[in-house]
C-alpha cells in the first residue's frame, strides 16, 4: 500500500480542528483519559514539556527567581477573599468534600459520610490565595522583599469544552508569584517576565508572538494589568500563550501581606503573578505542524536526530548497528543551543517505510538512515522535517556530524520565518465596520474555509463595543499591542475617539 | 548576646522529634499550611528536591525510562478494581464530589448541588489503576513491551498524624510503572530500580541504606514482592526511603493489560511500580543534621558554597564585592560530581554573625568570608559545615578554588562514613526474646533516651509473631535483608525454625 497523499487526514485546509486532533494522535503526544477533560501526556509530548521546562526554568533562575511548592488544596474561605478573583474562578473548581472512602455495601465504594470535611477544599485553579497566605507570614519588613518565587505544578479548572493541550481540566504550568516594596518594582517585574516569555516563544518555540496589554474585559480576575503574548496559528486564530499580571495591592490587601517600610510605616506589598502552561504545546502544534504531522522547532524537540538502521541482511546487520552507535556517540558529543545533541536510535523490528513515517509524524527535525550501502560509501542519508517527506540528501558521515548543529538552527530559523510570514500576511489594518465583519465571516458556511486573522482596528475603549463584537463574531481584543502605533483615530464601531489601534481576533 | 551553646533547641539527645521540627524551621526548608497535613516547601527545601530530581531523573533516563504524565483524578470505580489495593488505599483518600462552587447566600461559597459529579473522583494516592487503564489501550502485542515510564507528580494520602516531609497529606514523588512480556524481565526491573535507589541513596544522599525484601505484612497492597531501601537515622529508628514492587500479573489482570505473545497467545503483562518521595528530604535531615541545624550532603545541596562579603567600611566595600563576584565566577567554572559548582552570594545588609549562623543552620557545605584584610592577603576564610561552627581556615584564594571540588567530596565521604558508623554501632544480632524487648524499651520513661537500633533476629515467618511485636513494641520487620546471612536458626519469639535473620526496628 502506498502512502496517502498526506499522512494526516483531514488536511489543515479541510478541517483544522479535526486535523489538530489527528496530529496529536499521529505524533503520539497525548490522549484523553476516562476522566472528562483530563489528558494523559505521553512520553513524546511530555518530552516537549521537559524541554520547555528546562529552558524556561533556566531563564527564571538567571533572573533571580527560585522555585518552591505550595499545597494543591485551597480552603474554600481563601478563595472568597478577593472579590473579583472568586467571581473569575469559583465557577469551575474541583471541590474535595470527603477524606475517606468506604464500601457502599454492593462491591463498590462511596465517600464516607463520617469523613466529610468541615470546610471543603478546592483543588487549586491558580495559587494566588494560598501563596498569599504564606507571604503574609514571611514578610515583616521591607528587608524581606522582594520575594521572587515560581512553582511548577498541576492546576485544575473544570472545562465544559476541553481540547487536548489547549483547554484541559487539569494542566501543567509554572506560576510565578512575586511581592515587592514599591509599585515601580512590581511593574518592572511584570514587564521583565513578559519579555522573557516573548524571548522564549520566539527563540525556542519559533513563535513570533505579539506582546501587549489585555483590555479590562480580558484581564485576570483581580489584576490591575494583564500583559500577554499572543501567537497566530495556521487557521489564523490567536492563542494566548502566556500572561503576566500586575496585581497592584489587591491580593496583598486580601491576604494581609504587610511590611514595615523604610519610613517605619505599615504598607501593603505590591504583587505580580504570571504563568505559561502545557497550552504552549498545543500552540506549537497549531503553529508549525503540517499535513504530514507534527513539525518540531529543533530547540525543544525531545530528540534532534533519529537514527534509523537499515538492516536488510543478517550478515551486515552488526556492522550497521555498530556504525549507528558510533554515530550516536559522535553526535551526542556535539552541542546545539547550549545542550548536547539529543539522539534517538530506532532499532525496532518494524518495516522501514512505516518507521520513517512514524518519525515524520512525530516531527523529529532530522531523520538519518544508515544501511550497508551507506557504510560502504561512508555516508548517511539525511532527511529534514522542514522539507518534503521523500527528499533525502546523501552526506559524508563526518561532514554531517560537523554541520548538524548548523542544520538544526537553520530549521529553527526557517520555522520562525514561516510563522512570521503567516502572521504578517494575515495582520491587516481595518478601517470600517463592514470590512471588519467581512474579515471575520467565513464566505462558505457549509465548509468554512480558513479566514480572518489579526485585525488592527480603532476601538473606543468601552466594554460595550467589546461585548457586542464578541457576541456577533466571537472576536475578542487580543491585546493593546506594545510598540509603535499609527496614532489616535476613530472607533470603527461607535465613531467615538480611539487612542490607538488594538488587535482583534478569534481565539482558542 | 552570645550564641547559645547549640543553635537548635532542644538538642537531638533531649527531644529528637522536636529537634527535627526545629531544624526544618531553622533551615527554612518548609512549613505547615492551613490545610491540615499539607506542607509549603520553601525555596531552600525545594532546592534539595530539585537536586534529587535532576540526579535521579538522569539515572532513570540512562536506563531507558521516559517520563510521562497521567491524570490527578482517578474514577472511584478504578480504585475498586484491585481488591487488596482498594483495601490499602481507600481509607485515606481525598474525594472530589463537585465541579463548581456557588454563593452560599451569606458572603461565602459552597459546592453547587447542581454540580455534583455522577461518579466521585479520587485524588491519586498512587497511580497504578489510572496508568493501568492507559497501558491496557497501548499494549496489543509483545512488540509493544516493555513500557518503561516514570512520572514526577504530587499525590495525596490523608494522614492523621502528619510530620513535615516524612508523612504529609500531599507529597511529591516519582512513580515508575513498567509492563513486561515475562516474569523474569519484570523481576529484573524491580531489582534494577532497587539498585538505582541504593546507589542514589549512598552516593548522593550519603545514606548507607540496607536493601531487602518486605515481609508479606509490610508489602504494597496488591504487590507480590516489595523491595526496599531502609535508612537508619540518628535516633536509631528506620525510615523506609524507597520501594520497588513486583506486581506480578495482579494489576494487569485488574486493568486488562493483555498482549498477543510470540506464540500468538493472549497473555497478561507483568508489571512493576516503584517510588521515592520528598520523604527523602526528611531522611537526609534526620540522618545528617546536628545540634546546630541542617548538614547537607554536598552533592544535593542547593548551594555548595556561600560567599559572605565582609564590608565594614564604605571605602573598601566595592573592592570586596568585586572580589566576591570574581571568586563566584571562578568557582562556577569548576565542576563537582559532574555539575558546575553552585555558589550563593549573600550580600544582604544583615549583621555578619547572624548571617553566618543562618548558613550554618541551612547546612551549606562551605562558607567563605571575604573582607578587606583577606583581600590584602589574597586569601579567604573558609568554614566547613562538617567542622565546629567557629573553625575557620585561611586559604590563598587560588588554592581554595583549585581544591574546592575535592573538599566537597571529602565532606560527602565524611557524612557517609559517619552515618555508616552510626548504623553499624546500632545494628546488633539478638538471640533471645528478653534481650529483644530490652533493646527496644527505653530505660527512662520520663525522659526516653535514644535507644534501640536495627535488631537482626530470627523470625519464623508468621504474621502472628509480626503483629505481636508491633503491638507490644511498635517494632516492625523493616526487611529480609539482601546479601550474606549466618544461615537458618530458631525464631526467638516462637521457637519455630527460621530461614534467616531479618531486620527489626522502630520506624517513621
Amino acid at each position: 500500500m502506498s502512502q496517502p497523499q498526506t499522512a494526516i487526514t483531514p488536511r489543515r485546509d479541510e478541517d483544522f480542528p479535526e486535523w489538530y486532533q489527528q496530529v496529536v494522535r499521529a505524533a503520539d503526544l497525548a490522549e484523553n483519559s476516562d476522566v472528562r477533560g483530563c489528558m494523559v501526556i505521553k512520553p513524546w509530548g511530555y518530552g516537549i514539556w521537559e524541554s520547555m521546562q528546562r529552558v524556561f526554568d533556566g531563564m527564571l533562575k538567571e533572573t533571580g527567581h527560585k522555585n518552591a511548592y505550595f499545597p494543591l488544596f485551597i480552603p474554600l474561605s481563601y478563595l472568597a477573599k478577593e472579590a473579583e478573583h472568586v467571581e473569575g474562578f469559583a465557577k469551575e473548581c474541583a471541590v474535595v468534600t470527603h477524606h475517606r472512602l468506604e464500601s457502599d455495601g454492593s462491591g463498590g465504594l462511596r465517600p464516607a459520610p463520617s469523613a466529610q470535611l468541615a470546610e471543603p477544599l478546592v483543588v487549586r485553579p491558580t495559587s494566588e490565595t494560598i501563596i498569599g497566605a504564606s507571604y503574609a507570614k514571611w514578610v515583616q519588613s521591607y528587608r524581606d522583599l522582594p520575594i521572587l518565587i515560581n512553582q511548577w505544578a498541576n492546576v485544575v479548572r473544570w472545562e465544559l469544552r476541553p481540547r487536548v493541550f489547549l483547554r484541559t481540566a487539569e494542566f501543567l504550568w509554572q506560576e510565578g508569584h512575586t511581592a515587592h516594596e514599591t509599585e515601580r518594582e512590581a511593574r518592572e517585574e511584570t514587564t521583565l517576565i513578559l519579555d522573557l516569555y516573548a524571548k522564549f516563544a520566539r527563540e525556542w518555540l519559533a513563535l513570533p508572538v505579539i506582546t501587549g496589554e489585555k483590555s479590562e474585559g480580558e484581564r485576570f480576575p483581580g489584576a490591575e494589568q494583564t500583559l500577554c503574548i499572543e501567537a497566530m496559528v495556521q487557521d489564523r486564530k490567536a492563542i494566548q500563550a502566556g500572561t503576566s499580571h500586575f496585581l497592584g495591592q489587591n491580593f496583598a490587601k486580601a491576604s494581609g501581606i504587610e511590611f514595615l517600610s523604610r519610613e517605619n510605616k505599615k504598607e501593603h506589598a505590591w504583587t505580580t503573578s504570571w504563568g505559561v502552561s502545557t497550552r504552549l504545546i498545543g500552540t506549537v502544534i497549531m503553529a508549525h505542524a503540517d499535513d504530514d504531522g507534527l513539525v518540531l522547532p529543533p530547540r525543544i524537540a525531545p530528540a534532534h536526530v533519529v537514527l534509523l538502521p537499515v538492516t536488510p541482511k543478517p550478515d551486515t546487520r552488526q556492522a550497521v548497528l555498530d556504525a549507528v552507535n558510533a554515530l550516536a556517540a559522535q553526535l551526542r558529543a556535539q552541542t546545539f543551543a547550549g545542550e548536547p545533541i539529543r539522539v534517538e536510535i530506532d532499532g525496532r523490528d518494524v518495516q522501514g517505510g512505516q518507521k520513517n513515517w512514524e518519525w515524520i509524524k512525530k516531527g523529529v527535525p532530522l531523520r538519518v538512515e544508515i544501511g550497508p550501502r551507506d557504510l560502504e560509501k561512508g555516508s548517511v542519508a539525511v532527511a529534514r522535517r522542514d522539507r518534503g517527506p521523500k527528499e533525502k540528501e546523501f552526506i559524508p558521515t563526518n561532514e554531517f556530524t560537523g554541520r548538524v548543529a548548523g542544520t538544526l538552527q537553520e530549521i529553527q530559523d526557517g520555522l520562525l520565518a514561516r510563522a512570521t510570514a503567516l502572521r504578517d500576511a494575515h495582520t491587516v489594518k481595518i478601517d470600517s465596520k463592514e470590512a471588519f465583519y467581512a474579515f471575520f465571516t467565513a464566505k462558505n458556511l457549509q465548509k468554512p474555509e480558513l479566514h480572518g486573522g489579526f485585525a488592527l482596528a480603532h476601538w473606543d475603549g468601552t466594554r460595550e463595543v467589546e461585548e457586542k463584537i464578541k457576541e456577533d463574531l466571537k472576536v475578542t481584543i487580543r491585546c493593546i499591542p506594545d510598540g509603535e502605533s499609527d496614532g489616535p483615530g476613530t472607533c470603527i464601531f461607535s465613531g467615538r475617539p480611539s487612542a490607538r489601534r488594538v488587535v482583534f481576533a478569534k481565539s482558542y
